[in-house]
């Protein structure tokens, strides 16, 4: 069973997206293509013969809460130290701390091919690296030394701990208090946190939790928040630090790792020690909160890349039906892809996935540029990087919902049947427009921060990367016709923009009322970008005949498909974006 | 819990529709509007007492196969017996055949409010009465004394047994075979059904199929079926009539109802009984079939109102977040139902449920029309009935898909959890697009037979009915500016229908190959007129100050809503369907 496409991962990488030219700068000069596909071939092999195997298992049997302790599938612990012992949770740390000194882009398509083979057990290694970082880039000397070797290696897991009963999307509620102790690195924690991530299992010996909370006396709303590195057991005695695991949750989909509902220092026995400064927290793990929201993005377009396969996968082989043209029932019957309307289901699913993975693998590019490139190129990638990020997180998991959904439907009862993975796919999908934020937070944080930041900046630097593509794509002939269309649609969305701008000081509730749908639109946008770039290289590779042919027309396939199917929208949201009715804020509770 | 609204299922009857006006056809002379409100009062009663409080119960304690038998959750017996003695399974057979003849319309929003209340265990009464009727209405004297006592009191369960593995939605290719024997209306029956809804189980004492199967030596195709009563147990002895129960399917959602896979007569000891005529069993079953489809909307639309409802609940209880324009921290937090982008997500499942509802029940009313009206109508309504059918019963099931995954949306991640009962809705929401024809085969049958019947005469009678309520529409000044909207998406999709006619000709695979999106714009534009007559019939009661202004100004909210929002996308779908660009068309599969 297919669940990715190697073919289509390595054209984005090598061919669209240039990642080896990485390894000119200093920090990736050890690296070459080879070292890559060594990365990529490693991790195709534990996605085949570690994780898909255990897709269904998981699903089917939840981790259970069992005398205060959660209990995971039993596979997971030797997963999660494979992971460890192949250096897969510090990849990209430096050689001189024991990592593989690896560009983000390949961790991060080697993360693709593990989720698409099993979300839900690719979640725990990468959870550890996302929480690994925050000591690495912000603890002391000690806490490293303290921590970060046994999360490393896969023995301790780490978390991280923001969401409380009363705060989820609104951080500023937080309210898990930190005392101080007589050593002022140390606090006594004393709150609750709701849905942490692995915040319990079995499979391994400790869990480290990064955790969020307000120091005795600061002050309230964001600003008064801080990090803490918060073990389930002491690190030195083994004992309790008073992390008790209060329930687990029951999930729709996801359902193979463990979920949390944790009680902090109820006995007032929980230790927790300051990472970096006091009332930093927030933008601590804000850092890490960006690469988590393209990460996002990632797992969404992996499931629904996992969904797709198995959907053409049965579109090639079932038959039912017979050409419209010719319905004689003496005929056999044909293989349902032969119909058109289930081509247009796959050339959706196929179109909108590879056209997200193209945008997030660019992302991923662009950390990559941020952290190894030059000084000055810096401050304008990671505008570009800022704004590109509620994206890059919001359109795969809102199109991975559909996509899914879609994939379903070509199967018809059968899709809807544990019979096949695609019902368990479009399950696992619909958490992603959930976590790591909301759609309607990164809407908010698209229109009401990130366009609007330095005055519009990252906007114009995003422009100018389009008008770079948009130029190029104009000197071929067969790209001419979509660049036009591109051409038009971002002047559109321009007007839009420059529209909803105009009124934004007016009155800042109406700005902000269609924020998802200004997202929407920009995510059309994006993707249709992404969709020159890749179609401008599938048809080099046409013209100069360099083989492949197949591949590569999928491409300019997928492009007219995304132009004539799904950028075409970007008009009916504009028309709703610059509509005075604005019937949402005044829409009254009591009428609903 | 409330799962659906019941004042605006009386707006819609008795306000919007006036189907109390049917009491003036000799037909329904016994009843009156005081009887509806008894009969709705009393499935009120029953969805609450009866069916609700086993919603999550029979989701989590799935029907199990044993020992070749299937067991559904143990309050079904008690509910299906209910059912049966108060006299829902053949409310609407005239008085004389122990029926209470009550109206389509009424019956069915009875059935919506069940629906609402557990999806699930509502759809073992309503098959039975769908095989009920087809031994009604086709089968002889001796045939309806010996199944319909037992049937109609729930006794005995009926069944629709089309699917074969090899013919889902290609019916053309049903091989299940029927022998002759000595005795004409006796056959042997041999073959396998698969997807079969309420196809075992041990509620009811016996299982009645009306089966679908070619006599042997019959004509290929659709023109050789043949429609017969199987019975699971043989009436007269009891002993076995060798359908044997070979699997169950296990499946994402609307897991309390029981899914089987049947083998027919493999040991030779089926014995089936010939309904009507030879050959004319699809004929048959269509009749059934278009009411079925119907109903299949209103499922669809019942479990997005109950997802509805949780959701506004939660959104008027759960505190978070601050308005945008008053962030201080110190405040306390807002019901998230005060966020614009909360509100955009209720009105749109609002919207686009009750538009749904108002578009099924008229559908409902038309059957009703059709039974009980003056015969010289009759042939146009059913013409417009069978046009409207399609978009009936697919419009609402593509949408509940998206309004359950609103509803989930707006409880964030507290809605993908089992702790509520909205991620149950998205499950069971999604088999809708599916079973009674795919979305795609709708679309199908609407762009390739529905509009061209007659030269396009039911389009033309669809579009005299909306422009009856047009006219009407714009005697009202807050209404104009509504009539306007619609009038020119009309043209719009007037416009693409005769630009896609044009060509239908030249090559009928470039003509069908977007039927879906044809269906799904049809859709916008038929609960567009829908909500036309609701808000004008919203703003004769505002205007006339009959009361309940804060409901009628709701129904004023969502049409302006769904012009706004959703109306709007006509043109980017009209603007598809006129491109010269067939992508799917030639699409290949080797380029996937």
């Amino acid at each position: 069973m297919a669940f990715y496409s190697k073919r289509d991962l390595y054209f984005q990488l090598f061919e669209n997206l240039q990642a080896t030219s990485l390894i000119n700068n200093p920090l990736f000069q050890d690296h070459s293509k080879e070292t890559f596909e060594l990365v990529l071939d490693a991790a195709d092999q534990i996605a085949h013969s570690s994780l898909y195997p255990l897709l269904t298992e998981m699903d089917r049997n939840e981790p259970q809460l069992e005398n205060g302790s959660i209990k995971v599938h039993p596979g997971m612990k030797k997963i999660i130290s494979q992971f460890g012992n192949d250096g897969w949770i510090n990849a990209t740390f430096p050689f001189e701390e024991g990592g593989q000194q690896l560009p983000n882009i390949i961790h991060q398509a080697a993360g693709f091919i593990f989720q698409a083979a099993n979300y839900s057990a690719s979640v725990f290694p990468f959870l550890t690296t996302g929480a690994a970082k925050l000591i690495r880039n912000f603890g002391d000397e000690e806490m490293k030394k303290t921590y970060l070797p046994n999360m490393l290696n896969g023995t301790w897991q780490g978390t991280m701990a923001l969401t409380e009963p009363d705060a989820g999307s609104s951080l500023s509620d937080l309210n898990t208090t930190a005392y101080p102790t007589d050593d002022e690195q140390v606090f006594s924690i004393k709150g609750q946190k709701i849905y942490i991530s692995c915040g319990d299992h079995d499979a391994c010996e400790n869990i480290i939790h990064l955790m969020l909370a307000r120091i005795q006396g600061a002050p309230k709303g964001t600003k008064g928040i801080s990090l803490f590195v918060v073990p389930r057991q002491r690190t030195d005695t083994g004992e309790s630090n008073d992390v008790l695991t209060q329930g687990i949750y029951h999930k729709m989909g996801y359902k193979g790792a463990p979920i949390a509902h944790l009680m902090i220092g109820s006995n007032d026995g929980c230790l927790g020690y300051l990472v970096g400064e006091e009332n930093k927290g927030l933008q601590y793990m804000f850092q890490m909160m960006n690469e988590a929201r393209v990460g996002v993005g990632i797992n969404a377009c992996a499931i629904g890349t996992a969904a797709y396969h198995a959907a053409l996968e049965y579109a090639k082989e079932r038959p039912q039906g017979r050409k419209i043209t010719d319905k004689n029932p003496e005929l056999p019957q044909v293989p349902i892809i032969e119909h058109a309307d289930v081509k247009r289901m796959l050339l959706f699913q196929k179109s909108v996935l590879e056209g997200s993975l193209s945008l997030l693998l660019y992302c991923c590019y662009l950390t990559d540029l941020i952290h190894s490139g030059p000084e000055e190129q810096r401050e304008d990638l990671e505008l570009l990087l800022d704004l590109l990020t509620p994206i890059a997180k919001s359109y795969p998991s809102e199109i991975a919902c559909l996509t899914t959904s879609s994939a379903i439907q070509v199967l018809g009862g059968a899709g809807y049947t544990t019979d096949f993975p695609v019902e368990q796919y479009y399950r696992e999908a619909r958490i992603h427009p959930i976590h790591e934020g909301t759609t309607g937070i990164h809407g908010m944080d698209l229109l009401g921060r990130k366009v609007l930041i330095k005055e519009g900046k990252a906007l114009k630097i995003l422009l100018s990367e389009i008008k770079k593509d948009l130029d190029a794509a104009k000197q071929m002939k067969a790209m001419q016709g979509f660049a036009g269309q591109l051409e038009s649609y971002l002047k559109t969305a321009q007007n839009t923009f420059t529209h909803l701008h105009r009124e934004a000081g007016k009155n800042p509730e109406y700005y902000l009322a269609d924020a998802t749908l200004f997202l929407e639109l920009m995510g059309l946008i994006v993707v249709a970008w992404q969709w020159l770039k890749q179609a401008s290289n599938a048809q080099k590779a046409l013209e100069n005949k360099v083989g492949n042919e197949e591949f590569y027309t999928g491409k300019i396939m997928c492009i007219r498909f995304f132009y004539e199917y799904e950028l075409v929208k970007v008009n009916s949201l504009s028309k709703r974006l610059i509509s005075t009715d604005k019937v949402t804020v005044e829409m009254k509770n009591e009428w609903f």
